[in-house]
């Protein structure tokens, strides 16, 4: 079995602000939880341990249970890095860290709090590699040249790029081999060291495997790099949109023009149900995290329909995670189609909307008239 | 005297994109013009040397008119990042690359045109270093360790972090240092060599001074960078407004309230003049790099006195670099005021938009009816 540990204990100076990095809000969420929720969405992963430092405790089960994570065990971090990563594993090996023992995975991937876009296949490359040779771990190019100084603060020498490599996260190790390492290395290491390959190489004799990792591995450091995240995570949000038709014929025109004039900005999904039928193709898109979504009716007010998409989407807890945007249109193509939405439909379209917002869902109406 | 050079020929392979990333447009205007203004607001550089491939000559000269840079020269560069630098260094020494030859400075800056955040500071800081000891460059602490890899593709060893550091730009030298050093350097080294810093070291025997600099150093490398680059830059523009009041008694009120509400989020400038004069104080606002103005006023349709602001704004070249923001606000204090705004008004006020917008000036209007 696989299991991951991930650090969550840093205190973020580089950043310059007084809350540390990973819990730093991005579009509204912790930062962890992006982390977080990319080895959950992982099936092969048992456990996920998330080490935070004592002070952050209760806030870190908040987060876990606000965005409704499985799987997740809070453990209590040391005060450097290597301290924290050991104080996770012990976790699956000693009884005093955990109220109840976890089970000790044969592989256990080690993860930044801080690198919330990993993605399965470089985590599934890193795994397959520990096993083969004990330790891996992801690597990417040099951005720029890394240079050593002499005492007089002049450079010393240069290194040759294209030798050397970023090492990364995910890595991966034998459960064995990287708690040995751990429990044999000294409090030197512990203080001072921050590369857990290096431990697996020192007390284990274990040389990693190094595998080239996508660009999208890379750590939140400074606050450029919330920046950078945000709009990631923002394009990331916008790339799908679900079309909903009913399966009426006046509005099958529709269900097929907005798609195609969609198509070359967006990825679109367009599907024509009755809303009121719990539709599994409807089912999967969701699944897949969809977060897009516009539903053209001919009815002015079709809110029982919504409500039943809104149902679905609340049991996904996809909205715990981001807010999904639902968009209904009401096609008016009656001969005589006044400016005639009542005060009533406005009135209860708003009330859904507020109802639904509270559950992460924006609901927006929009009417058109078609003559 | 000081001059610079900013190589700009690279092909922006990591950017995944086919526009080399320095000519992506950020908030609408290209990176390297950033990086062009930030050697140009610096008054002490005397020569600006760009170095394109020859396939972009025309589109850099086009950004150099567009934005009104000043003291730059367009050079035509070579196949790779050290032929690109040689190339701008021969402005100075060899007629062949000029029409004109620029005077040889003492100090030569070598920037990149990728990195747009640097600060006069550490600009002089790396010169002063450089007339020092002869060469100098910026560094920063590394963020990953750094490993070897063995030819297996398994880690050889990592480095310890504390006594490495990234190498970063700016760099600065003697300039009869590093044109020595480019003249007599290997083929090898202009083909694959990236560090400026290393030929200064291996051909002319000088330890270059290293000195610690900003985390806003970094390189545009990847498509996040962008993301962040145009992050930052919004902020950077929206940090500084200017409210404008006219003497009138009736309205200092608001010109007192207003920037004492606003004070908290954003640093704000409050002056009380009327427009209409070329007032020195408002002069000196616009050149520190305002973008945002808030013009209250009581009379219904102020296009006159706003037309000199705008006047003012036109002369200093601001609206080039990036568009500014003028908030028209009327303020209707009036015993009787009811919701009379002309048709008329709109339209005036419409068109005067219009016209401003194409200088990059986006004008609103604001009616406040205050009982």
């Amino acid at each position: 079995s696989v299991s991951a540990v991930l650090p969550a204990g840093g205190s973020g100076e580089r950043l310059g602000g007084a809350i540390p990095k990973q819990f730093c809000a991005v579009q509204g969420r912790p930062l962890v939880s992006y982390a977080v929720r990319a080895m959950e969405r992982i099936s092969w992963i048992s456990d996920i341990i998330v080490v935070v430092s004592p002070e952050n405790i209760e806030a870190m089960k908040t987060i876990v249970e606000k965005y409704g994570h499985k799987r997740v065990t809070v453990v209590e971090g040391g005060i450097t890095r290597h301290r924290s990563i050991f104080n996770g594993l012990k976790v699956f090996a000693e009884n005093e860290f955990s109220s109840h023992l976890l089970q000790k995975p044969e592989v256990v991937i080690i993860h930044d709090a801080v690198r919330p876009f990993v993605e399965e296949d470089i985590v599934s490359k890193v795994v397959m590699a520990a096993k083969e040779h004990g330790a891996a771990g992801a690597i990417r190019p040099l951005v720029s040249t890394v240079i050593a100084s002499a005492p007089d603060g002049c450079l010393d020498h240069s290194l040759e790029r294209a030798r050397y490599r970023a090492s990364e996260m995910p890595q991966a190790f034998l459960f064995d081999i990287i708690y040995k390492a751990y429990q044999q290395c000294t409090d030197y290491d512990l203080d001072y060291g921050t590369e857990c390959l290096h431990l697996a190489l020192k007390y284990c004799k274990t040389n990693a495997k190094l595998v080239e990792g996508t660009a999208d591995l890379w750590k939140v450091t400074y606050k450029r790099d919330l920046y950078a995240a945000e709009s990631i995570i923002k394009d990331n949000l916008s790339q799908q949109v679900c079309v909903i038709t009913n399966v009426k014929e006046t509005l099958a025109q529709v269900g097929f023009l907005l798609p195609e004039s969609l198509k070359s900005q967006i990825k679109v999904e367009a599907i024509s149900i009755s809303l009121s039928k719990n539709d599994s193709h409807l089912q999967n898109i969701i699944s897949r995290q969809c977060y897009n979504f516009v539903c053209v009716n001919d009815k002015r007010c079709a809110i029982q329909e919504t409500q039943e998409l809104v149902d679905m989407l609340e049991k996904s807890n996809i909205p715990l995670l981001c807010p999904v945007v639902l968009i209904l249109v009401h096609l008016d193509i009656s001969e005589n189609n006044s400016f005639n939405i009542g005060m009533e439909d406005l009135t209860t379209i708003k009330k859904f909307a507020r109802e639904t917002k509270k559950k992460n869902i924006l609901v927006y109406g929009l009417l058109i008239q078609y003559k």
